[in-house]
């Protein structure tokens, strides 16, 4: 186990009607309200005449900034900046899933910053202050509701970047595991890649000696595929639902990384196909991660053995490890497609046109990866696996 | 699963060396600081001068308060508040085990609160406001260092209550698992029955529908057990210690109870048998706590099954769920008894002569725990059983 270091200030609030607490939330942040959300989803649901009612309790004045997109967009980012600064906004409120809390955090940094917030996700420049942020979650996804990361896209350049940083964790998040409950099979399902998608970048490491943290990860994927096919089912389930959201939050909440050295290749290379082609991220991870397994497993084979047995259930008895890790693998890939995600970039409709500029961006700060270094050619290996 | 809240402040700084972060740590809270220990061991190991040299670094005004009993005592507390009010103090620094931060939280409460501080220990008063403090932790056990709880004894009238509130949550703990090579065999055993006491109280509960808490729960009890024949052989083993040490914090820092229903029925009645007769708290627990699950298992069987496979690997095949149950009780007992915990109150040299005094305060504020609710005549049942 290596050093590290683990704080986590987000308060979570969790459970049915706990809506009901957003106005008595956001009161000690001020009244001057920026309210970031998405599409027409959260007025169908009437949640957006809710949360105006929780506002409007606690005498807010509230200025809007709706039209958050899936992958969202720097020009909309500074939109909220410029009104944040015009409106003297003390407090943002994201109502959404991943994309709209990336949207305020990225928001919340710019305010105070004097420069380009797109500095933030090109490392010249570091989060030092932050307006204050709540959410109410809306989608089991990102853990964005309990972290202090950020994507955003320059649609310009096609460039989709990160940023992080202690100010920019959520004061507060509101999950109400009955909001998800309308969520669209694709987008449930989208989700559920993309938790498991996030405990792999965390349980594929090199680093020895961390027996919980492999178990947190191993009970964080057991738990996510169980729900998730039972949401996916019924999607008013409550507690499969509940289980899901909880798990999303656990899946990046800072719970698995500590002492440990985590990888996020496939995370980086993802990124760049959906720079260009504005996928679902669920989706492209779907397609890439079984084919990095592949592309890695090598590095460590008794860590896909100990995948294979614990999460999947694969009997070792009369195997070679090599055989059980790969089976390992091959039921990653299953549960995908059983749940109905992509396997491969041509269902999509993406072609291998521009594999080049995508290893080549994938790099550009040096090679992927830590638990095997991944090179352009490598980066290159695996989107040719994953077309 | 039910509602719930989670926010946990404190920020962990785990790993070796980490005692060298202590200056910078201390520094935004002030110079003034309360500097709470134990005996004599910190001195023996050099833990004393390295602290001080980190709080002189800053150009500290440090106070000591030292022999903080196993037990803290109530008049030992008043001592440390008197100091910080004539001193005005600004920080206290916990140096030790759970015994120590305990002290410290209790004294960081009293401070500015216009009353006996016992008040909160008996409901009287809710802790409103604290001094800052922080920890350097020596010993794996009592989770203290990342929670908001603290328990304390009136030895003149041999009462012990715990007290809690966000307010006393430690700013940082410093966790470096080579402070506890040292820790003599009894106490790591004590540690050991503690941390894993503390997951019993949150795991068997009435509260369906949770399944990544009770994976968590397993995950923190599978590591202690592995983990803990380790460090008893080779206490200097870092990897054995370092997981003991993430797993005793993790076991009470608020990752197990959310949206469960918990129990702490057998904490509630160890702290009576060790108010009259200052025993350590996992000698009593080790004593007691298989014999609660004796008494309590027909409650849910189902759960006492999940255990006995999950944690002690019972092979449930051609047994009755009733006797896969008993096993893990009985695999419970024999692993305390193996690493040389106590299982009578006789070994202890405890009769049934204050039994039912102790059963009778135990129940004081009303029936204990929730997964069977004990009334005076279930707690004396038990202390029989534990003779």
């Amino acid at each position: 186990m290596n050093s590290f270091q683990l704080h986590n200030p987000t308060k979570l609030v969790f459970g049915k009607g706990t809506v009901d607490q957003l106005g008595e939330l956001v009161k000690p942040y001020g009244t001057r309200i920026l309210f970031v959300y998405g599409g027409g989803s959260i007025k169908r649901s009437g949640l957006y005449d809710q949360v105006l009612a929780q506002l409007n309790g606690i005498g807010a004045t509230v200025f809007e900034l709706p039209g958050i997109e899936p992958n969202p967009r720097l020009t909309t980012v500074n939109k909220g900046i410029d009104i944040c600064r015009r409106e003297r906004v003390e407090f943002i409120l994201a109502v959404g899933g991943g994309s709209v809390i990336d949207a305020a955090k990225a928001i919340a940094a710019g305010v105070p910053y004097d420069g380009d917030v797109w500095d933030f996700c090109v490392k010249k420049a570091v989060i030092q202050e932050a307006l204050p942020l709540g959410t109410v979650l809306t989608l089991a996804a990102t853990g964005s509701e309990m972290n202090g990361n950020a994507v955003i896209s320059d649609w310009d350049r096609k460039l989709k970047r990160g940023m992080g940083g202690k100010p920019i964790y959520p004061k507060f998040s509101i999950l109400d595991p009955e909001l998800t409950f309308t969520v669209p099979r694709d987008q449930t399902v989208n989700g559920i890649v993309d938790m498991m998608s996030h405990v792999f970048e965390q349980y594929f490491s090199k680093t020895t000696d961390t027996p919980l943290q492999e178990r947190f990860a191993e009970s964080i994927l057991q738990t996510i595929i169980e729900n998730g096919e039972i949401a996916l089912e019924d999607g008013s389930n409550y507690a499969a639902r509940a289980n899901l959201m909880l798990c999303g939050t656990y899946a990046l909440n800072g719970t698995l990384p500590i002492g440990v050295e985590t990888d996020w290749a496939t995370h980086a290379i993802e990124h760049e196909v959906s720079a260009i082609y504005d996928i679902a991220h669920g989706a492209g991870l779907a397609i890439i991660f079984p084919n990095w397994m592949k592309y890695v497993y090598k590095e460590r084979v008794d860590r896909f053995v100990q995948y294979a047995v614990r999460v999947w259930n694969i009997d070792p008895a009369g195997k070679s490890d090599e055989e059980v890790a790969l089976a390992g693998i091959e039921a990653t890939r299953a549960y995908f497609t059983r749940i109905g995600a992509p396997a491969t970039l041509g269902q999509l409709g993406i072609g291998d046109e521009h594999l080049d500029r995508m290893a080549e961006e994938a790099v550009r700060y040096g090679p992927l990866g830590s638990f095997k270094k991944l090179e352009k050619d490598d980066v290159k290996a695996i989107l040719e696996l994953s077309l």
